[in-house]
Formats: C-alpha cells, sequence, structure tokens
C-alpha cells in the first residue's frame, strides 16, 4: 500500500478534450492522490492546480490560472504544446509506458510481416478456399526497415524488429548508439539517409513544426522504388495527395495507416478502396486509462513537492 | 573463391521426390562439388553416393547400394527417417538455416499479434470502410507464449516474440537455460506444463512416434480456456476432430494452421469454412534452394573425406 499521510486532501485537477470524453474513460478508484473532475463541476477554478488534456479547445486553458501541471494521455503531446492557451512555464508530461512500447511493436512488426510475406494475399486466397502461395518472400537484406522517431517507441519496435531477422536503421537528430542488428543515423541528413535505405519504413516522429507534413513526394522519392511506408505517427505528418501519387506511379508500392489528418477517417475518402493500403483505427497502441492515472498522480506529487516530475516535455521543441 | 582441387570430379547424387520436382527448384550452377540428377537420368546406380529427398517412395533407397549420405531439403526430416528403405548406418542431414529460422520467427509473431490485436477484425472493418475498433488487447501478462520444440527455430521463435513483449515459455525435453522473458521447462511433464500455462501456443516440434498425434484434446483440455493454437510443425501432430471440438466447446478460441495431414488442405475440407481457423499453405518457411544446394556439397565434402557432417540427424530419434 502507498503510504499517504492521513488526512492529506487529493490534489483538484481538470478533464480538457474537445473529442474524448476523459471522464468516462480516466479513472481510477484506487488513486487517492489526485481528484479529477470536468469543466462543468469545477465551482472553484483556481482551486484546479494540474490538467489531464487532449485535444483540449484554443482557450481552455485561460479559465485555470494556478495550473501547475498538465498531462497528455499518451506519448504524444502536440495538441497541449500547440493550444494557444497554453499557460508559460507549466509544466507539461507525457506518458511513457513500456508494455505501451511493445504494444507499439508488436502492432509495427505485424505490418512490416504483412507486406513482407504477403499476409492480405494469403488470407484472400484462404477466404476463397484456395490453397496457394504467394510469390517467394524476398530475403531479409533487401528489407531493411528504416525507423523515423528513435525515442522508447522506436527503440522498442527497432529491437522487435531486428529479433525477427530484419535489418534496422533508424534515424536519431541527436545521434545515439546502435545495438546488434541496429543502426542509428544521426544529424540533419539523417532521414534521408533512412529513406534511402529503407525497404519498409515506419513512422514514430513526434508531431513539431519541424515534423509536419514531412511524409511528402520529395521524401517518397529518396526512397527505393516499391518501398512500403508505414504510418504509425500522427496524421499531420503525412501529404495525403504526395502518398497517392507515389502510390500510382509504383515509387511506393503499399502503405499502413493507422493515424490520419482527420480522424474518425471520414466515409468516402479514398483511402478506403485502395487495395494498397491497409487503414487501422488509430489504435497501434494507447495506454491503459489506469497506466495514466498513475503517472499523472506520480508527476502531480512530484510538482506539489517543488520537484521536477519525470516525463517532462519541452514544449518549444514539442516531445 | 572455394579452394578446389583441380580436376576434381563432382560426386554424383540423385534427387528423389514423390511430391516435388526437385531437378527444377534444387539447381545451383555455382556449385561445382556436387551434381545431381533425377533416377531416370542415372546409368549407374552405383556411382551414386548421396541423395536429395523429401518424401520419397517406400523403396526408393533401394536402387543406390552406395549412399553414403541423405539430405533433406528443410529442417524436418521425417518423410526420410520413416522410409521403409533407408539403408541403416548412411548418414542422414537437415538444412539447419538462421535466416529461415527468422522467417519462422516472423511468420509465428505475426500469427500471435493477429490473434492478440484481433487484426483480422480490424481488416474485415476497414473492408467495409468502417472506422471502427477492436476490443481493447489484453495485458502482456495474459498473453504467455507457450512454444513446443526448442530448437534453432523454437529459440529464434521466442526472442521474437520476447522482443515485442510477450512474456515465452518453451518445452524441451533435454531442458536448457532460459533467456531474458524465456522461461525454459525441462523434463516429461514440460508439454504439459507450457500448455497449461499458455495462452497461444506455437507448435514447432519434429515429427517423431512420440509427437505423433501430441495436439489432442487431452493436451487442449489442459490449456486455459479461450487459448488459440498455432500449427507450424507437421500436420500429423493434430488431431483434426479434437481441435474442432475445442473450437466448439470454446475451449480454444482460434487457430491458425499452416500444416495439414493431406496438403494441398483438400478442397471442402471444414477447416476452410471455420472463421475460427486463419489458413495457411504450408508456407511459414522455406530454406532457399541455394541454401540447400550449399549445406548439401558441404555434407557431401565431409562426408567424402570422411568426416562427420554437421546437422546430423539421429534417424530412430527423427531430428
Amino acid at each position: 500500500m502507498k503510504d499517504v499521510p492521513t488526512g492529506t486532501e487529493p490534489v483538484l485537477g481538470v478533464y480538457l478534450s474537445t473529442t474524448i470524453d476523459l471522464k468516462s474513460r480516466y479513472v481510477s478508484p484506487g488513486e487517492t492522490r489526485v481528484r479529477l473532475l470536468p469543466p462543468e463541476e469545477i465551482e472553484d477554478p483556481s482551486a484546479v492546480q494540474f490538467a489531464l488534456a487532449w485535444r483540449p479547445a484554443p482557450d481552455d486553458f485561460t479559465r485555470y490560472p494556478n495550473l501547475k501541471l498538465i498531462s497528455s494521455i499518451a506519448a504524444g503531446v502536440d495538441s497541449i504544446t500547440n493550444c494557444p492557451s497554453l499557460p508559460e512555464g507549466v509544466a507539461v508530461v507525457r506518458v511513457r509506458d513500456e508494455a505501451q512500447a511493445s504494444r507499439m511493436a508488436a502492432f509495427a512488426a505485424w505490418h512490416v510481416v504483412t507486406h513482407h510475406r504477403h499476409m492480405t494475399e494469403l488470407l484472400a486466397n484462404a477466404a476463397e478456399g484456395r490453397w496457394q502461395r504467394a510469390a517467394a518472400p524476398e530475403p531479409f537484406h533487401d528489407w531493411t526497415v528504416g525507423i523515423l522517431g528513435y525515442g522508447l517507441m522506436g527503440r522498442t519496435v527497432a529491437r522487435g524488429l531486428a529479433a525477427l531477422g530484419y535489418p534496422v536503421i533508424a534515424a536519431s537528430r541527436r545521434g545515439g548508439e546502435g545495438e546488434p542488428g541496429i543502426e542509428v543515423v544521426g544529424g540533419e541528413g539523417s532521414m534521408r539517409e533512412v529513406a534511402r535505405r529503407s525497404k519498409v519504413l515506419i513512422n514514430l516522429l513526434p508531431l513539431t513544426e519541424h515534423t509536419r507534413d514531412v511524409l511528402n513526394a520529395d521524401f517518397f522519392a529518396q526512397m527505393p522504388k516499391g518501398a512500403v511506408l508505414v504510418q504509425l505517427g500522427r496524421g499531420e505528418h503525412l501529404v495525403e495527395d504526395d502518398l497517392l501519387e507515389a502510390l500510382d506511379s509504383g515509387q511506393l508500392s503499399a502503405a499502413s495507416l493507422d493515424v490520419f489528418r482527420t480522424e474518425p477517417l471520414p466515409e468516402g475518402h479514398v483511402f478506403w478502396s485502395r487495395p494498397d493500403i491497409i487503414i487501422t483505427p488509430h489504435t497501434a497502441s494507447d495506454t491503459t486509462p489506469q497506466e495514466v492515472i498513475r503517472q499523472l498522480a506520480d508527476a502531480v506529487e512530484e510538482v506539489m513537492a517543488g520537484r521536477s516530475p519525470a516525463n517532462l516535455v519541452d514544449p518549444h521543441a514539442g516531445y
């Protein structure tokens, strides 16, 4: 049992989201360190010390003058750091969750193997009752997996794919050490080099002013002819028309998309009807509500004690 | 370049198979150490020193009195060791191929993730243009992956799944060391213990008199209710009716089958029509013909020099 001093009042926080009913999802009955309410149940906004936020409204933060901490519900914080009313000097934290990183790795690996081994073709054959193999798999050395975004998630994805036999190359602006089967390319030109050498490219970048629209015609042109895109970052990384052109020209042979500029992906969007695009509904990897609340309460405890919380984000860098 | 003495004649071997046209597939123009012919092109059977075999006819080996080596085209040698005309004392070798083991690992991981993350449901939703998530993934600690058969392939599969976040438990009659994330259970009761603790069970056993029909009602009854079978061994490991009963009763929730008692799986077989069975056409992992011929020539060279070849099989154990 957590050793909570008797009589300690839970710290008051507010749910802020325009797209998700946070109140119904992010509850944790056993957590006594924090208390979360939706805006309409807050009597005294000056008593609110922190917020749990996901795509808040542009002016959402203005109502709470004493905010000390804002937490995302996930690894991505772009909807918070890009919010016009984000107060200067308030600590912004994200969730950092090893199980979530593993879920991402398993999901990413599934897409790589699906494309490499023609698994959707095999499923279609089986659905028609046909015993028919697909083309023989190309050797692993022709299926280098490139990774954009080499934080906790990128490293976990890289390790999973390396363990399955794929050569892995990761771009990291800050550089970094490689590992067996994983090459890390650093510096400004790293993304282009990874593009040039990747048969399949997995995007796990955070969304910042530097990464918006980064998956565009110029980027696809760097990749080997017939390469594959696995897009697990943010919808705003991808220039949708450029992807369609790259697929139509054969520059890319296929894509897996889990995130989109508009979510849910609108009915009738051209992506839905393309056999060369695998669509999943932004489901690669969530953190469980219990884990979000636990990390949130940890961060609140640190901030209230005047210490720096874990998983602090630089709002100007955006990650 | 290989240092071959000038004037060395290639060693003569024979293709023996009732099901595959080995001559058209297993050629290797660059390999000068061996020469392979089909039976009808052999003038003097006593000159044949080795055979490349896959499902040979029962009396296939009787015609060649001077056989010194028989090689499989894959890791499995059951069709050779069970052949009535297998001469006593002839070296039997199998192919041992790390790239093949990795292909198996990637294929096995794909099936585990498909079941864990409800991927076929997501594909079906997308095919209908529906933005709809599947049930939230159960935590990794409820998705222990059990592995039967812990040789090169089993270990490679285990490492791949461990790197993706799954707890792994492997049965090994001979016992063995675990690794981070991989528990090895040894001894006679090991298969039952692995069954008891596995949410998803991957069969990679060799086919021997001890393992035939091992995936049966009694075995499924050991597994947790709702468990999943991934069958990548041999068709003869599985009692088909017992699988259907286990699925119908809910004891198992789903299965992936890559191998069958009769291959191709006959048209109209009940497996084809079951939504809870994923069928693939014995395609988990081949070795490339080049690699088969290279290993075969290495083994021939060793045997002709009076040495013991690598990857020797004990014909009585069957692996």
